[in-house]
């Protein structure tokens, strides 16, 4: 099987790559350049018409969207357990995937891209300002997550085994320091992500992507 | 097994209201007025502390997010394969949920709700106007998603059987005339949308939730 991933560093591309790498499987990296707007090449719209990073290509067949990229995962490498065996646990890890998917990570971009909400200069200023003071909160509820999960023993947010929300925990708090808030604000949460990046397969991907931890900058 | 599904009238609670009508399986239906904003309420938030529709309730463990509940009845119910069997055609299906529920919905919701993005009144009649923009053009994709399926001879837009693309494919085509779109403008999926309403299940659940297809007013 050629495995292909199309990511772009600090990007929530992070998220399967950090599960690829995980795997163990030969694949490609492809680095796309969203600062050079290449995601919006003829090139890259011929692979995902979306003009988005993820974009998975498993022998020649392209699946895009991290909900998805992750199921096939997670079923094409059983061994690494990356969502849990038991439906019900399965289903509430998805359930906090599809979240950070459909909830915290827009929320991001709305600081980060408000520009894709409206045209109007001052529409973006308000939208990235009211967004921030959603982002914060939102933080909040994955550092409970990660208080919860040490509480109980738990050594991954999803269960026994590393997976998608450990990786994504790590993008979502690591975009806070460009959004001005201090990861170190969530000490469970930021020990977490500390623990995460210092697995060997995801300081693999930090390095490819040549990624700090810690972006936040005081003042 | 007991399982009750908190819904909105035509909200996208809509989706697992189908499928679960689907299974034949008894359920008790709880209705949740958002307009009054019972989905605030302490009782409400105690179920969901994130106060949305919809929540699956199965034998008293609480499942919320569309994504994680269509997963979890698909397992559950497997004779009615509201998503492929096939790993791949599987993942595609995911892929295409996933973009309608983190993409194409809250695009709505900028429409619907734009205080839900600026507390300021003309950044929100600027999102208002601007995503509805962005709106019809997602709707043309899933007309094209209708196009091709109805080219391949395929009976439903996930495959074979009937499934959550179809439902929620309705749901959007619908909300669409909230927002000043005729569904008639999208053919493919305007005649798909009418089969899937006519589905007995489906026909009950717009029944009970009191829904008219074509809610667009010219003019
Ligand atoms: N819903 C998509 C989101 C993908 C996404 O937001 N990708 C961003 C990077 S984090 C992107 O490619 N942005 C480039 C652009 O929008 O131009 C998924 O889950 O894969
Ligand atoms: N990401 C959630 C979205 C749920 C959602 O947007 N629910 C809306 C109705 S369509 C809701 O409950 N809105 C009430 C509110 O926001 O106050 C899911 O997939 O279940």
């Amino acid at each position: 099987m050629t495995l292909k991933l199309y990511f772009s560093p600090g990007a929530c591309s992070f998220v399967p790559h950090a599960l690829l790498e995980t795997t163990g499987e030969p694949f490609e990296p492809v680095l796309v350049k969203l600062h050079k707007n290449e995601q919006q090449s003829p090139e890259y719209k011929a692979v995902n018409p979306r003009g988005q990073v993820p974009v998975l290509v498993a022998d020649g067949q392209v699946i895009t969207q991290i909900v998805a990229i992750v199921g096939w995962l997670h079923e094409r490498f059983p061994r690494h357990g990356f969502l849990p065996a038991e439906p019900l646990a399965r289903a509430k890890v998805m359930e906090t995937l599809a979240w950070m998917n459909n909830t915290v990570h827009p929320t991001f971009t709305h600081v980060f891209m408000p520009f894709k909400f409206t045209d109007q200069p001052e529409a973006q200023a308000a939208i990235k300002a009211y967004n921030t003071g959603l982002y914060r909160p939102m933080l909040g509820e994955i550092e409970a997550l990660a208080q919860a999960a040490a509480g109980r023993g738990q050594a991954w947010l999803g269960g026994a085994q590393f997976g998608p929300l450990d990786a994504y925990a790590l993008t979502l708090l690591r975009w806070g320091g460009f959004a001005g808030i201090d990861p170190t604000g969530f000490p469970a949460l930021w020990a977490h992500v500390q623990k995460v990046a210092q697995l060997p397969a995801v300081a693999r991907v930090i390095e490819r992507e040549r990624l700090q931890l810690n972006v936040y900058k005081a003042g």
